[in-house]
């Protein structure tokens, strides 16, 4: 599409401030890293990292800061250009022009196992050899791809999708818009067992998870559902792959966990909480919002609103930092303390 | 069902000194916990945490510890009580009384594919979709959830569940009474590479993984075949979400591994130790009998029967402890160190 | 069969310098670990720490190293042997005549659904309830498992291997002789959100995986595809269990990952690169040939060619094993300083 169209395409986003080159309008067939960019491409420069490339893209046109010099730049290079206040969101409102994931189409397939009990919405599409037991509740233009099995009672909101080979456990409930990523694993039993002198008594988990609207769980993670009550994932949170939060987490809105993230039993999250890859959250604890914990952290103790955490057991980020730099030196401190000791 | 009929239910429970209120007899749907309790639920109080909760809990019935204080308030506002010296156990007891997780009917579904060498107990359930290979030996009273592939040789006992997506490989050996939960992935190959000038060379995996009776393995778990002999776990372990068990390991009775634990090849575990989530233990390392590892420790050396360890490389953990409030000081140490060496 | 013909069996191998006994030629049934081997079984020895099992061993034949004095005991206990400069190696190849993995006979199952589209090479065999989607290409000898699922646009190399219940996303482009562990998802979106005042906007991820030949990924691992280009895996990589490798890294030729390593997004790893379990790499980080990370290792910054770091945040492993010996010291290291700033 020519340039101009693509603008076209892109102008119902809000948010943004638009400037933009009418000198030139030319055809437009994909999007590209700036770096790597053909003619034909469109690509984007944000921030200082990649300024220079300016001078060397291939790009036929770029999205770009509200950025004088670099506008500048462009129109004398013949690139068309498009500035922006937000210019990585309106070039992910450009790769989505250009690309979807791909979906089915919504019919049922005959290979489908669907129980006579189940009420399916509008416009689903359930691919092949999927099984949904009694009971569940499928929302209209619901997607669930090939190999998902779905337990009795689960409910799944408007547009979800169930990638292949997830599994929701019984009673769960998914909101809309949610994107349930291959492998994951929702609502199965959270890992209750009684210490007892003959053992491990097993507490059966009769509660059950729900996910609220706008909601993705990465490839393999795992959400189980607790004794009683709930495990809550609040609006619009989006959980990276092999995640695991246990049984009685209370998650809040929009927020963050990234690869190989753990939250142990009852760990409660505020908003905007950002995890990092590989933290692990001690059982009860509770992250206050907007809180980050740095990739790894292990955090034992409840973390006020704001702050950022590192370190196992995490402190805050800042002293972390500094502790650390001092770890490398504490062969010579040691050897300087024997020192003054010994001059005693 | 009335409170009483409840009690009776409960009564073929031993271990429990019961201690009865009997001066009501409310009608009891279901359990809660204490704090969001409404009228007609039973639940429960264990130690302090929860015990103010007994003045305002909307419970009809409590279960309660030895505490004849507590007992006596439960008493003064009506509410039915059953006393016992493991409250928590008893709870757990009454949860099952209420809630069962969903298990198929006896019957094999038409869209299994089972090979016709494959021996079935009585009354085994195999839902949609689930493939057993050629030799396998499946239990009585076995439920195999929809989607599960069974590969060749496979041994399954009594009332063991398979969850659904699941993957049992060649020649694993599941005991009686195990629940293998979705995604995990049972006896598939370890990861064995001999190095070489020409890279890695593939050492193919001959053993295969035995699970003794009443092992459960968490959702997206993986346990690993080895070269030779067995990778053993031993009975009544129980094993969280997304823990990774290499090829050869060998795990005692009774064990506790949390979410995300990682035991690399040959470890050997043995009986009660508890790992907490995310812990790492290098190859070869041995972990005595009841043995517990905090949450992210790294074990590199041989942990003796009863000890506790924490951190990376894992230390005793009161050590751990004490050496890491240490570290929050350290720039203020380095800063006094330099200002003791330059007054010399 | 005979000792004898085992050994011309394995005398295609390579890179052997072969001494044999020639006295005795046993019947050779079976490989064991040197210690637990009974007669008929052949086993090796390879470096000190299993020399003295050759004073009691029951095999009746041997895999040596280059070593007179193991051999002449061999000889005497009338054990059959060879020795070889490489032993591990050489019982991996005997291994390999005595075993192979379980593999389907080519043919495609009739329950596994096939776009006609797909372009299937010749002898793959392909079990039920696999689902390939449009588009996608198949190459010889390929073996897929049952109730696999791969999405549109796929290309499989010749001889790869895709085990059960492994989820491979659009367009990933997977070489030859790969294999694709139980339950691993490979090209599934990337985790890229853009941070707005609204909240997280999804970047579509347009990019896809490369699998280069030889490739192995462990069980519930995961390797996600990018907003634009591609996440590649170099030739020979062999990565273990519950892996994650974020959108955009582009990784060496025969590089280890072993369990539970993460790699956040654009990583580039050299060639040979070894991460030991549980390794975290923050995004955009580089590591250089022939680099190891030492287990649990957080690595934040690039790493030199041929180094070896440890620690969280990394740092050169030798240092990091001085500094930690002297942690456990901090409590009477932060006494001592304490004495030292009263005794001023």
């Amino acid at each position: 599409m020519k340039f101009s169209e693509l603008l076209q395409a892109l102008a119902q986003s809000e948010n943004h401030s638009l400037v933009i080159n009418p000198a030139c309008d030319p055809d437009i067939t994909g999007v590209a890293q700036v770096e790597q960019a053909q003619p034909g491409t469109i690509s984007y420069i944000d921030g200082n990292k990649f300024a220079s490339a300016i001078d060397s893209t291939g790009a036929s046109a770029l999205i770009l800061p509200l950025d004088g010099a670099l506008q500048t730049k462009a129109t004398d290079r013949e690139i068309a250009w498009v500035a922006s206040d937000q210019p990585r969101k309106l070039f992910a409102e450009t790769i989505a022009v250009f690309y979807q994931p791909f979906q089915l189409e919504p019919s049922i397939h005959p290979t489908a196992v669907i129980h006579p009990s189940v009420q399916l919405g509008k416009n689903v599409a359930i691919g092949a050899h999927v099984v949904i037991q009694a009971g569940a509740t499928i929302g209209a233009d619901v997607c669930i791809h090939p190999n998902v099995v779905i337990y009795p009672d689960v409910i799944i909101g408007d547009r979800t999708v169930l990638h292949a080979n997830c599994t929701i456990h019984e009673r769960t409930r998914i909101g809309k818009d949610c994107v349930i990523h291959s492998g994951a694993v929702i609502g199965a039993e959270g890992f209750g067992f009684v210490p007892t002198s003959a053992g491990w008594f097993k507490m059966q988990q009769s509660g059950y998870v729900i996910l609220e609207d706008e909601v993705e769980v990465g490839c393999n993670s795992t959400i189980d559902r607790p004794a009683l009550e709930t495990t809550r994932i609040g609006r619009h949170t989006k959980i990276d792959n092999l995640v695991h939060v246990a049984h009685g987490c209370q998650v809040g809105e929009a927020c963050i966990m990234a690869g190989q993230v753990g939250l142990a039993g009852a760990v409660t999250l505020g908003k905007r909480v950002i995890l990092a890859g590989q933290v692990g959250i001690v059982d009860h604890v509770k992250i206050g919002d907007g809180a980050i914990a740095s990739a790894k952290a292990g955090v034992h103790h409840d973390v006020e609103a704001g702050a950022i955490v590192t370190g196992i057991p995490a402190i805050p980020h800042k002293l972390f930092v500094k502790a650390a730099a001092v770890f490398s030196r504490l062969p010579e401190m040691y050897q300087t303390l024997r020192r003054l000791q010994k001059q005693k």
